[in-house]
């Protein structure tokens, strides 16, 4: 079922600050920032030869990352995404094996337009695992 | 200086259990479990197609994942590793940017034989970086 690894989702305290960092410190390429407001982030993509991480900063009231930041105020890796060919079978497969998809079970578009679900990290060992149908 | 993403590691308290999960839930290539007594961790790669996963279970007295997996006992995602060209000219350039090299400062002979070095995690906004010489 798993296909590439889409990203790997950092979440920071100060986007502009990780940005620099990974770009002056570290020398990856990083995109321009990006305000997702529906999805309660503002992302950077540093882009790896191979696949991507995206640095996650909150955004407006609410957001998905808020409660991770108030654990972890320095930031940490926050979630993994993998690619899947079809996302209502993984879905369905993935609830007949007993992993709880988040929300109401079903697919919902992700941030980047395409059709994602996230999976409890108590059925996978503390990582909060992605699914992106590509 | 950043090249491709060599792995992600992620801390487990049951490597059997989870490469099952891996295997059977995610339906994801799952190697053999490999004893690695020298750096106190027992891996096994999950093979994606870009890039793997490598879940990390505790080997010995003094295992490097130890006092994560205290904070952390269901587990979760431990460090990302990079590769670079050149770890010497890599670990000079980290450490003239006031970047903190783990340890001694100087590269050691990583788990795939080959030389790394880690960054402290606080110059890095919560997650620790490898680097890996390819």
């Amino acid at each position: 079922m798993l296909g590439r690894v889409n990203h790997i989702a950092i979440a920071v305290p100060d986007l502009e600050a990780a940005s620099t960092t990974y770009r002056d410190t570290l020398g990856a390429r990083v995109s321009a920032p990006q305000a997702l407001p529906e999805h309660g982030v503002t992302v950077v993509f540093v882009e790896l030869a191979n696949t991507k991480v995206e640095l996650l900063e909150p955004l407006g009231e609410g957001s998905p990352i808020a409660a991770f930041l108030e654990k972890n105020p320095a930031g940490g890796m926050h979630h993994i995404c993998y690619e899947v060919a079809d996302i209502a079978e993984a879905a369905e497969s993935l609830k007949a094996a007993g992993a709880r998809v988040l929300g109401d079970g079903k697919p919902k578009i992700g941030a980047h337009r395409k059709p994602v679900l996230f999976l409890h990290p108590k059925d996978f060992f503390g990582t909060l695992v992605e699914l992106e149908e590509v």
